[in-house]
């Protein structure tokens, strides 16, 4: 081993710190956003479970059988806890709608809830011991991406998988009520099991990371209760997460004391159903139609400013299908400036991709990548045949301050998602998980987000 | 999407070739280094699969439930086929007594083998179906890891569980017959699984980076089969697997039309119980012990020089358990030295770390780096309190030439291994899997490896 300083405790900190973390001493605007994240999953998993990735994961992990414990979530079929963890969590990705957080620059809630959500479900846990843990865990993942934040991700690897599945084995320890010994190995063994390529976007490989981080975290949990063993301090040691992965280090930011309100209240919804760093250009682009009516033929030139980082996430120059549409940030602002709707899953299609007057738009876009500005934030300057210059920008990254305008916005988002499938039943569940912590189990909840046939 | 040439197309090479071998091709040699690898590796799980890693893993995994249809090394039961990859690929690298290849800079049965026996064991594959899948992934896991090498394993990757994982989709693939279209899917789907820290060396995680890369190869290549998409060239594209985790990119090494004896040829296995980078060392202390007989008690300096990588890799300097003593250069050399049988399993006790003989010897042990060492050359120094001095050096990088004394030695290990388990079925199960491509079927000697009682 090289002679080096000792390096700062992270692991070990962020353990002890997810262990103390309980439901009563949760500020109440922590508990609402926490609801609101539940909400919000149950809308895209039970919309996502009937995408192709997920039949062919559903086939292929039942096929092999299992004593039924825990529920999928948008079919009610059931099976163990980690099959579950690992198909939810997919389906939960599938539609890339589901939240997003700029600390992770990545999806908490697709990679901490469902292996929590699982392993609730079998062991009979309270929906106030799943709000706490779910906290915990979110409170993990974003520190172990701050501490290793931007580089992680900008160097290639998918943060919800990686630094997710840290999280959800920081939920999953935190509902066993793991000591910070066990806690701090289980957050070693995610660790060492997290993986996963930014390249695969745009393939089912993407929303596999989510459901695969669901199911490490769960995984090393479990492991680590029954005395399995790893590090104490696999995220910050020689040849540990960070180091392998990450040229940035910042144990200051992920040990940081403040912000006392947790990281789950600058968790970030998702209104339309594309990458998350489209959000920015597409509400911008929405502004300038909204606020000056410009036809798009009146259109002569498009400047999109962003965020370099958006480079590698969502720049796809010429989109084919309706997957790659979503991460095509010229394309997404021509469906915006065109009056589309871009919060339908149903705007995404290969049709969409070859629509003259969207293409023409966006081959007249151009990108500019602009250092100063922060991830999810986006300018749009439009100029018409007759020189006429508009602008507009929005900042995505900045969470909504009204936690009940909040509320509206996902309800609107949940129906519109729900009630395709389930019907007349859609209402009742949304009523359910709004007030989820109130509820007596988890049972109830789940039996209702069976299809109806 | 940064605009740059076109990288070659490696993974699509490598499943074309792997797609075309077929066992009537295969030249003599690498059928029987095939069988010997097989044979090893069954002696390694019978014997690993007691260990308390194996059993915790076990006890999690088995409490789900599966349709039994893949066997359980050395326990007899029967689970899903994913379960006895990952179960039976943990118990065949506990020890730590399993074959190496350099191409890799890790171990590539324990990778490659236990995915291909659990699908060949469900599909009632033949033996000679499975020798020829083998030796695909085997050849697969080599050039990818030759791709990667050396900064891959040298910046904290486990390469075993990280380019084994595509060996063992690849080994999978090629049993399932799939289409180079689709067994480069499933590289790609392996390649975005594939995690492993080095970091974890001296933990169970170590031999659960085995069970999951052969879990992952396998899952990645059922899922290829059933229509999972993932990209086609996730070995060479940006933000893909060399690109995310290595600054070597050799894709003419990794493309290289020779050798065409094929990589299965260069195994290494494993006489002494301890890390393979220890094995240059220990043998050359045999030589110094054996040819001079110097008394451990005459010894004043000792002089270890080996090849820099060994540094990240087996330099503990002062274990303090049997686990830890398998990483320690000074410790196993001291044992060497001293004249303790460095083959038993036995030897490596958290006893012997204290022993006072041998922390005497180990105390006294000076490493020196040479750059110009190849990864698995060590040279001994010792100089007596009279000042006489002895020198003796070993390559362990250099594969038997006479497979007919390899084998003798493999047997003998194999008998050590197993013979307290499996008592008088012992050599009956030897001389099968001797002759395995003859016999007709898995089944048989699968059902030989369960424990007598």
């Amino acid at each position: 081993m090289l002679e080096q300083a000792a390096p700062p405790e992270v692991t070990r900190w962020l353990a002890e710190r997810a262990s103390a973390i309980g439901f009563d001493d949760l500020p109440e605007e922590a508990v609402m956003v926490a609801r609101q994240c539940i909400l919000d999953w149950f809308a895209v998993t039970i919309a996502g479970a009937s995408e192709p990735a997920v039949a062919i994961l559903r086939e292929e992990v039942l096929e092999d059988g299992a004593t039924p414990v825990a529920t999928l979530v948008g079919s009610g079929e059931r099976t163990s806890a980690v099959n579950a963890a690992l198909i939810n969590g997919t389906a939960s990705h599938a539609l890339d709608f589901d939240d997003v957080n700029m600390s992770i620059l990545g999806h908490p809630t697709v990679a901490v809830l469902p292996g929590l959500l699982a392993l609730a479900e079998a062991r009979g846990a309270s929906p106030r011991a799943l709000i706490e843990a779910f906290v915990a865990g979110y409170e993990v993942a974003c520190r172990t991406g701050e501490l290793m934040s931007p580089s992680h991700y900008n160097h290639g690897f998918h943060a919800t998988a990686t630094v997710g599945s840290v999280g959800s084995a920081a939920a999953c320890a935190r509902l066993l009520e793991l000591d910070p010994d066990a806690t701090a190995t289980s957050y070693g063994v995610a660790a060492t099991l997290a993986s996963g390529l930014k390249s695969m976007f745009g393939t089912m490989c993407k929303p596999l990371h989510a459901g695969r981080a669901a199911q490490n975290g769960l995984s090393a949990a479990r492991l680590a209760a029954r005395g399995f063993t790893s590090r104490q301090d696999a995220l910050e040691c020689a040849q540990g997460l960070a180091a392998t992965q990450s040229v940035d280090f910042n144990p200051e930011e992920a040990m940081r004391a403040e912000p006392l309100d947790f990281h789950i209240r600058r968790n970030l919804f998702k209104y339309h159903a594309s990458c998350y760093l489209t959000h920015g250009a597409i509400e911008a682009g929405i502004k300038l139609r909204t606020q000056h009516d410009v036809s798009t033929n009146a259109i002569a030139r498009i400047t999109i400013r962003v965020a370099p980082v958006t480079d590698r996430v969502c720049n796809l120059a010429a989109p084919a299908t309706g997957l790659e549409a979503k991460f095509s940030l010229r394309l997404t602002v021509a469906m915006a400036l065109a009056g589309r709707n871009t919060s339908a899953i149903a705007s995404y299609t290969d049709a969409a991709t070859q629509d003259p007057e969207l293409v023409r738009l966006r081959d007249m876009a151009m990108i500019v990548f602009d250092e100063t500005f922060p991830e999810a934030k986006a300018e749009i300057t439009v100029e018409t045949i007759d020189g006429v210059i508009y602008s507009a920008n929005h900042d995505a990254g900045v969470p909504d301050s009204d936690l009940a305008r909040q509320q509206g916005k996902l309800e609107d988002k949940f129906i519109a998602l729900v009630e395709p499938i389930l019907g007349g039943e859609t209402r009742q569940l949304l009523q359910r998980l709004t007030s989820i912590d109130e509820a007596a189990s988890l049972d109830e909840i789940l039996a209702m987000t069976r299809r109806s046939k």
